[in-house]
């Protein structure tokens, strides 16, 4: 018996990291998408993101039915809430990778991004998928110290989301108001995508040490 | 023991209510500094939203400490798991008040908001301050009708969110780029805030029908 239950904990772990599998190739085909312009590859991402919804909710449920079956404590409790909450925040970067592919779709047959800005709005792209695909291997790991590269990695999103404004500001910017609206919303949602991909590597953190990733000290 | 497992219930619904109460009063503030272009009146909200992060931690632990000790099933561990989750919705709306403080400061001593678009504005933030008061009757009351008017209130702002899109790329704009990527922002942030306000209530109506909202039909 608490063996089968300790197979549903794995499992739970498995699911989450395929929903960051997921996620990773739906950000990657949506920055593709616009990239560009590729209208069929950006409507297949959004209508690929139920995919993730019907894995959270099907997570949710094994978790639920966890909880109220085997009424676990410490360590294990703390795992299946913290579970809950990193599923929450997968399906949401899923839904990020959506929205960007909603602007590649809105603008088509235009590119959303000026060729002058190209570059940096592939950078970001870069780092969040493989922020995404690093959290991935972190839940499956459960390793301390790649949890914590992610924290660099958003700092160097956020860098880059900094740069990006400098960019849309220039005096030369001749794009006009909307692609200025579009470029503003697809930097926000790459900036919150590796926002929520930090938030699960620190509970990651958490759950190893059992202490908060802001605090957690690496040995020397 | 009894009694005071469901006092403790009780706290937990007080303390998100009491959350609704700050982040409403938080958004109102912030859009009154937005309005007014009033640096210490977003300088408050800004550092007040560690109140919000306080309670929603100390929630937290109450709940994880009630799943602990009390082991509940069925409804109340419904109702416990539940509550996490909008705990993690309304500090999440503290943040998005946050954030409209900060464009609010970081635009300082000019209004980030052109005279035009004032009015559109001055709306998505009685919507979003509305929403978070109703969500907050919504949840001491469980009531289900009040809870699906969220559902209405969120198209509202829908509305005007689409309303401030086409005031922004009217020819006659003439306030530049940084201003349309501010007012592309707060419009951003008060539509996540609906959504979110929108996320507790439906969280609620399932707690309370056991059907989730979007296929609850309420008797004619």
């Amino acid at each position: 018996m608490r063996d089968q239950y300790h197979e549903e904990l794995d499992a739970i772990s498995d699911q989450l990291v395929e929903m960051t599998r997921l996620v990773s190739s739906a950000m990657s085909r949506a920055s593709t998408a616009l990239a560009d312009a590729d209208l069929s590859l950006a409507e297949s991402v959004i209508s690929k993101d139920e995919q993730v919804d019907r894995l959270q909710r099907d997570l949710e449920q094994r978790a639920f039915d966890l909880l109220a079956r085997q009424q676990p404590v410490a360590t294990d409790l703390r795992i299946i809430v913290t579970s809950l909450r990193m599923s929450a925040d997968i399906e949401r970067m899923g839904d990020l990778a959506r929205h960007v592919a909603k602007i590649a779709r809105r603008r088509y047959p235009q590119s959303a991004i000026p060729a002058e800005i190209r570059g940096t709005v592939v950078e970001m792209a870069g780092i969040a998928i493989r922020m995404a695909a690093k959290v991935g291997s972190v839940i499956a790991s459960k390793d301390v110290a790649s949890a914590l590269e992610l924290e660099s990695d958003d700092d160097e999103m956020d860098k880059m989301h900094r740069e990006l404004y400098t960019e849309l500001l220039e005096p030369s910017w001749t794009h006009g108001i909307e692609a200025a609206v579009d470029v503003t919303l697809v930097g926000r949602y790459y900036e919150r995508f590796a926002d929520h991909a930090v938030s699960v590597a620190r509970r990651v953190v958490f759950l190893v040490t059992g202490e908060p990733a802001d605090e957690y000290v690496p040995e020397p």
